[in-house]
């Protein structure tokens, strides 16, 4: 049976390109980074070469590359390492206004807001969730229709007290992406010493990314998000910026993150980046047109489905459809018995999500939001794989549809019937591809 | 030139069966474990799969081992997981104290102690220095010159407010073995509810280990430690001890650690488990020969050398001299020029570390401490290897002293010449070898 593999936000397939470039560091190349004997010398000149090659692909210097064994890793180093410094120095502050007696200058409240947006991955959430119980306040900011931060609300938010942002910069599972810089400049124009992250693992690989353009402090960016080993991740640290590690051991990376070094994971991911650089134009612009197949020929072909995201503001490898009077486990069983591979939900927490927090923040009703499918491509896709699924998806709806007792109600009436409290909805709210362009 | 590799305390080489079973991992069985077709379900087999593997090797339960990224990780996951667990439990009895306005039940004082060794290692050390800046106190329980935990010190050390015990099971440096059952014991008689830690990370595959039998609540062990990959470790929970998960994101790992799981890394794992279960008794046998021909040849080819550590009480694979009038840096410069890899002082800051805290703990001279050398065996090590060390470490120790002004003056006064303050030292402030056994 074909096999089309459409769940690449969720892991990509390495290039074998990177195999070959890890493979002396597994057998040969043995030495610790730290040690200073030869083979140690070769391990910490490959480390030094793939943090430089890491660093090209997002226009940062080497040393603002620090290593992680993941991208949850890099995101919660990011957050709780911003805020353990603000803590820390305000502990400081706290003790020097009391020994002067000076009440007044701690007026202003202490530096202790946090800003993401709502459609953050978990990796983001949780942390914050972590230090809102820790003492600070986090503020989630909506977004509209597309899934793009409402820049109002945004302004909104920012307050004196503000230490840190935090927003997405494509989604992981609608894939929209958020004017980065924009939002960077809003932040540093209302306080230059606001720090701003940016989550980049579904954008690195899959479009430009320059963090000197962008105006921003820190990115969490991946290496099995884009062709790389699982294993290697990076923080993007802008020279100055302060953070406190969070992996507290020896004096790897810089004393940010202790524990011996991946070699052979963070060498492949080196290799990856320098492959994406060199070849990721010509690769997006054709994983783009297998997108925009799908995206246009599958309403041509499913009724009642609805494209999730937006068309302008969308990661080149991501197609996210609501389908209306299907539930989105038995399709996914139904594509993988036609063995297309795909993802319900975001993959971070695909078995326990019952409803995605990304569809719901976009406005999806809640019935049609457990229709939905994710598909996302990487480079190994073929228009044939694309034909494949365009051929064998719409049978596999009808298919459910007819044993839905649902859709026979709506056949029969027209009517959509109430599928619980709060779900009785009709078509002015329904999530429709054609007015996301 | 032959290369002796004996540094396998900072990493050891891969077993080839290992990398042969992690091979599929990377470029064919790429799904995600946590994904419901059956790409991610033969991954989601294959980690289960590991996890029996690597509970197997410590007798433990496969749902009671987490993976992470490193021995250093686990470290940091068992004793912040704990003090969070505390703390959190601590803050809710408060706020329950407050509410029925009982002060007196809140009158033992706080559970906010930890016991560790002056030994271990520096991702159980600096954990715990941070924990103390948060408000926990910790006692360092001193070793005596073998570096054994002095018992008697670590009784008087635990107190109703002890909540974490953590020894480390063999000194990565000496090599030394603490009794882990005893001192478990010891705690859990003062008080059940203390929760017992050890780091295994020198121990695991170099001894057999059970947690059953030990009677002990979290243990750290890594797969780089035993012929494994980089990128897998596991922290061993016994069931029904709670931690607070340090790295948050999404559910993997039953929500104790988010981040997509490193499969090849897991996979070979496994396997270097399931290896050390099956050949470790016979390879420890042979690298405990080697081991032992070393320390006791070298002394009768070296005058003026200590051997650090228990005879009797000794990892398998652990040989750690201090050799006088000579500088440690240059010895192992010396030894890499001769293609014998070796270290000086902890693997995770040999870089910064002048000093090791293990050699002051069991009392060795500043001076003398200088000129130590750590020798690391694996089961890859032939006696070739070791008679190579016996031949041509010896001129090397000499070519040193004969520069060496210490060494000239000790020739022509008999007298040691002070290195520096509280650098006075006599014979019998020496560590010597032949009182070790």
């Amino acid at each position: 049976m074909k096999q089309v593999y459409l769940d690449n936000q969720s892991n990509t397939r390495l290039d074998e390109r990177v195999f070959e470039a890890m493979k002396p560091y597994f057998l040969d190349l043995y030495g610790n980074p730290q040690s200073l004997y030869s083979l140690g010398s070769t391990s910490k000149e490959a480390l030094e070469k793939a943090r430089q090659d890491v660093a090209n692909l997002i226009n940062a210097e080497p040393q603002e590359i620090i290593f992680t064994s993941c991208g949850t890793e890099s995101n919660n180093l990011a957050l709780k390492g911003v805020a353990a410094v603000v803590k820390g120095s305000a502990a400081v502050v706290k003790g020097a206004v009391n020994a002067i007696n000076n009440a007044s200058a701690a007026s202003k409240g202490a530096p202790n807001h946090i800003v993401v947006s709502q459609i953050e991955h978990f990796s983001v959430l949780n942390p914050v969730k972590k230090l809102q119980k820790d003492g600070f306040e986090v503020s989630y900011i909506p977004v509209d229709k597309e899934g793009r931060v409402k820049i109002d609300e945004f302004k909104k938010a920012l307050k004196p007290e503000t230490i840190l942002v935090s927003i997405q910069y494509a989604n992981t599972e609608i894939g929209t992406i958020q004017d980065i810089k924009k939002l960077a400049e809003i932040a540093k124009s209302f306080n230059p010493k606001i720090i701003f992250h940016t989550d980049a693992v579904s954008a690195c690989g899959f479009m430009p990314v320059d963090v000197k353009n962008l105006g921003i402090d820190l990115l969490t960016f991946s290496s099995s998000a884009m062709y790389g080993p699982k294993g290697a991740a990076a923080l993007y640290l802008k020279k100055g910026i302060r953070i406190d590690r969070q992996m507290d051991g020896g004096v790897q990376e810089n004393s940010k993150r202790a524990g011996t070094e991946n070699l052979p994971a963070i060498v492949g991911f080196g290799k990856a980046c320098e492959i994406a650089k060199a070849e990721m134009h010509q690769n997006v612009a054709r994983i783009k047109e297998l997108r925009d197949l799908l995206i246009a020929e599958l309403p041509k072909r499913i009724e009642h489905i609805y494209l999730n995201g937006s068309v302008e503001n969308r990661i080149s490898n991501n197609v996210n459809f609501s389908i209306e009077f299907v539930e989105g486990e038995s399709l996914f069983l139904f594509l993988d018995s036609k063995g297309i591979m795909a993802a319900s939900g975001s993959a971070c927490a695909s078995k326990d999500l019952k409803l995605s927090h990304v569809l719901t923040a976009i406005g999806v009703d809640t019935a049609i939001a457990q229709g939905s499918i994710l598909f996302t491509l990487s480079k190994f896709n073929t228009k044939d794989d694309i034909n494949y699924v365009l051929e064998e998806f719409p049978p596999l709806v009808k298919k459910l549809r007819d044993i839905s007792p649902l859709y026979s109600y709506f056949l029969k009436t027209g009517k959509r019937k109430e599928a619980g409290p709060g779900t009785d909805y009709d078509d002015d709210h329904h999530h429709d591809s054609d007015s996301e362009g």
